[in-house]
């Protein structure tokens, strides 16, 4: 099978692929009467795309028959360039629902527009405070929290392929976020993504009226050391300092006359970020395995963009973590025609009987 | 039949009640042997709700016979107290669409998120820096080409009825733009609303994503000596100062590579406010005729927060016009249920009754 053909099939990549691939290697390691050199411990997990609900307890709960040296999460991809990357970390994630209230039923704009409140511009002039079109979180103390990199992982965020131009190109961009920075750069740092914003109506459905309400979805994505509590207690006391007073359900009528400004803020439960040290002998053993058997250097990412709940295995099983991903980056992951790339799936098996040969003995 | 009974009826109110009363009015002055006072020229348009496309066009075309001293508007409400009020303008209006970009496919805010720009939080800060949650618009010399208020006009301003404290109960608000100002003394300032705001998803159908563009609906109110095209010279200024690149139509690929910040443009036609001297005799007496007709004092508007194409007489055909409305403030215009309280249409008859007998006379 040439090594650019592709599996097409629900789920090909994500995460049918590893597991089939680290089956294979351990057929491939049998076959060759390679003896593994640890002692294996297999964790699948079926509800990772729907929250990872039970997880928590179920780690807390075989936590001794789980002891180990080191989780090897399969999940994500390798990098744009086709180079194997490993990683060491995932940003965390934390979601809110924002609802900001205007008059209690909707206005003409013309009998009294600039006078009863505006929802929609209260709405923007609140995202705009909390942050800039240039990715810059204007909430305060926001990044105190920031565990800075480490020198081995600035020297890794130098050394990873620069994909920027590539991606400018393909996203038909002119300019970035963050002054010019890299996008691995960027996503060492936590994230305001404004997911969504809902007042009134646009186009052809616009009327010349002042709603009764606007919303705008969130998520943050996280980094050491900053916690879902933590960014909830900024957030809230940055909009306290605006003046606004928060409600966790949409107000009657009597809070919103006592209120000059009123939030609704609904957050979702998230989870903080983890990241392993890449000075561990064990983090350098399996990049020196990974690039001996490749013959080429690798990419080491300090953290994945992406948020995956590594932090159970590190902060509540105390244990170190590293991501060994192998499908191809351009999978079409949850989507129509997910596939995963022939080539990635023999580098998968390679990777995998190397780490399950030679871990033991390399650190 | 009880003053307060009311009829139902499919535009009872908007605009069939004037059209009854003044024909009424012209049949209680014959039954009554009382001469008119003027000639009197009927304008009956019936394209008013659909954006009177053709009037301009015939106004022009029949200016001649057209000529008058003064046109009567007989349209919109009187005061929310039920006090009859005279309107001398109106605001002038345009409206607005404005759609920014992100890149050209939706991206995971996990990988992209801090790097790839946000249209939605692009957005957001551009409506922050051209409208303060208080109603001040930020753009630069927007307020410049504003005709201030005569004395005249102020004092009518300050004698308006003060309806603000039960408005303000009866809408949930705790607070309002301007300031504390009234909501008579607000219209007559231009606003900024903003109509809608779409941009991704929120609640439910949130994702974690970066979208590919974010719009904005807006309708700005003029006033005298502002016009639709200064208004949009003014904003289209703002927003090169800001750095954005105008298109017309949806950017192709080529034009978003090459411009950091494009912003799509698409205004409504609009027109201009206008605004009659309340110091005109024919003002001064048409006020005079129906406080005396009445026995008490009427709210005097130099101008109608909502918009009405009274430019068309003012400024196309150099004719003064002013508004006489007869409709009660409850009428639900437009809605299901439209009615005309049965005082409203007495007073109608009377005070048509009043000025076509007299006004002739009077200055």
């Amino acid at each position: 099978v040439p090594p650019e053909w592709r599996i097409y099939a629900r789920s090909a990549s994500d995460d049918k692929a590893p597991v089939i691939a680290v089956l294979a290697a351990i057929d491939a390691l049998r076959a060759a009467n390679i003896p593994l050199s640890v002692n294996l411990k297999f964790f699948f997990e079926g509800e990772e795309e729907a929250g990872s609900t039970h997880l928590p307890a179920i780690l807390e709960k075989y936590a001794d028959r789980l002891k180990g040296d080191v989780w090897l999460l399969c999940d994500g991809p390798v990098h744009q360039t086709r180079r194997m990357q490993v990683y060491f970390g995932a940003r965390g994630i934390t979601d809110l629902e924002m609802t900001v209230y205007g008059p209690a039923r909707p206005l003409h704009s013309g009998h009294y527009g600039n006078w009863a409140p505006n929802p929609a511009v209260v709405l923007a002039n609140l995202l705009a405070g909390m942050r800039g079109p240039d990715g810059r979180i204007r909430i305060a103390g926001f990044y105190d929290d920031m565990r800075p990199l480490t020198d081995t992982e600035k020297r890794a965020v130098a050394e990873a392929p620069d994909v920027d131009a590539q991606l400018k190109n393909e996203l038909g961009l002119a300019w970035t976020e963050g002054d010019g920075k890299s996008v691995t750069e960027q996503i060492m740092l936590p994230a305001l993504n404004v997911r969504g914003i809902r007042a009134g109506n646009v186009g052809a459905t616009a009327q010349n009226a002042i709603s009764t309400e606007a919303s705008a979805s969130i998520d943050f994505r996280l980094v050491p050391n900053q916690t879902p509590e933590k960014v909830r207690q900024r957030v809230e006391n940055h909009l306290r300092q605006q003046g606004f007073h928060i409600v966790s359900k949409t107000p009657d009528m009597e809070t919103r006359r006592q209120h000059p400004r009123v939030i609704k803020l609904e957050w979702g439960a998230g989870y903080p970020p983890a990241r392993t040290s890449m000075e561990l002998p064990l983090s350098r053993a399996v990049v020196r395995l990974i690039e001996d058997a490749l013959g080429a250097p690798i990419v080491k990412m300090p953290t994945l963009g992406g948020s995956v709940p590594m932090y159970l295995f590190l902060d509540v099983l105390k244990t170190p973590v590293i991501g060994v991903p192998i499908a191809n980056h351009d999978n079409n992951q949850h989507g129509a025609n997910e596939n995963i790339r022939i080539q990635n799936l023999w580098d998968g098996i390679e990777i995998f009987a190397v780490l399950l040969a030679g871990l033991g003995r390399a650190f």
